[in-house]
């Protein structure tokens, strides 16, 4: 049995863990977030084998979260745009792991806003009034990408932004 | 060579990805979310092989992710507080999918607050006075629970929380 191509699916969810589903890719983020660009202090800081390393780049280099430039005589690898966009599910993977898995010494590190000095975190959802949202408050609609099953599924005919039938 | 075990390395992201890193994880909470609880239920609507999604489940729930209750003459799988609390991370994947790996036609599903309609988004980091925070503004340092390693490579030779030297 093949396994399964998370990428072909429709839904973003599964299309994103094509991308970050193998494990190294958020560490690998983890350090580019703290700095680091190029392959040595990757595997240094990472302790990965360098065969992985290298493989674990070129995917994220071929699903466009990094680019690798020239950089004097050796190569560095240098978030793009959507790269740098995975800001915000690090910091949420990163405070639930923090919250959840630390030992009983506490989180390793701390995440502050050198502006400021205040811890960096990733918010939970709110609604305009301030109030939270939790699962329990959401309902899926069909969108725009919808195809058949998911409108049958999620309880309306068409999707939202199409025409109406007569 | 073994297989890196993520959960025995200290990094919270890396304990979350011995988690969340199969990439199953995520499509089981994205079911959860929408209110799947019976093992039929998330087999049908995941087309995923029951013999994996036994696996899945099972560790979810050796993670604290689902309790597994009796329910009439089966189980159900009901989210505990811990898998409740990965719902912000579930929202910035799902929300970094649909801007980056959509279709040209947009996404499949939309995420409404059922109270308001409006749409249901993971927030970005932002500073008290709302300006957002990226990659560049932020610093590392030692948290409680730091090893040497950590100290020397963030720049501080205490964990902030420890009492100083003489």
């Amino acid at each position: 049995m093949q396994p399964t191509d998370f990428g072909a699916m429709r839904c973003p969810v599964a299309r994103a863990m094509a991308v970050l589903g193998e494990r190294w890719s958020l560490l690998i983020l983890r350090e580019a977030f703290a700095g680091t660009t190029r392959f040595d202090g990757f595997a240094t800081n990472l302790g990965i084998a360098p065969n992985i390393l290298s493989a674990r780049l070129t995917h994220l280099v071929e699903h466009g979260l990094f680019d690798r430039v020239r950089d004097g005589s050796r190569h560095a690898y240098r978030l793009t745009d959507r790269g740098r966009d995975a800001f915000t599910l690090y910091l949420a993977i990163r405070d639930w792991g923090a919250r959840h898995f630390s030992g009983d010494e506490g989180p390793p590190t701390l995440m502050i806003d050198r502006a400021t000095g205040a811890p960096v975190t990733a918010p939970p959802p709110r609604r305009a009034d301030g109030t939270p949202i939790g699962p329990e408050d959401v309902r899926i609609l069909p969108g725009p990408g919808a195809n058949a099953a998911i409108r049958r599924r999620f309880g309306t005919t068409e999707p939202l932004e199409a025409e109406p039938h007569e």
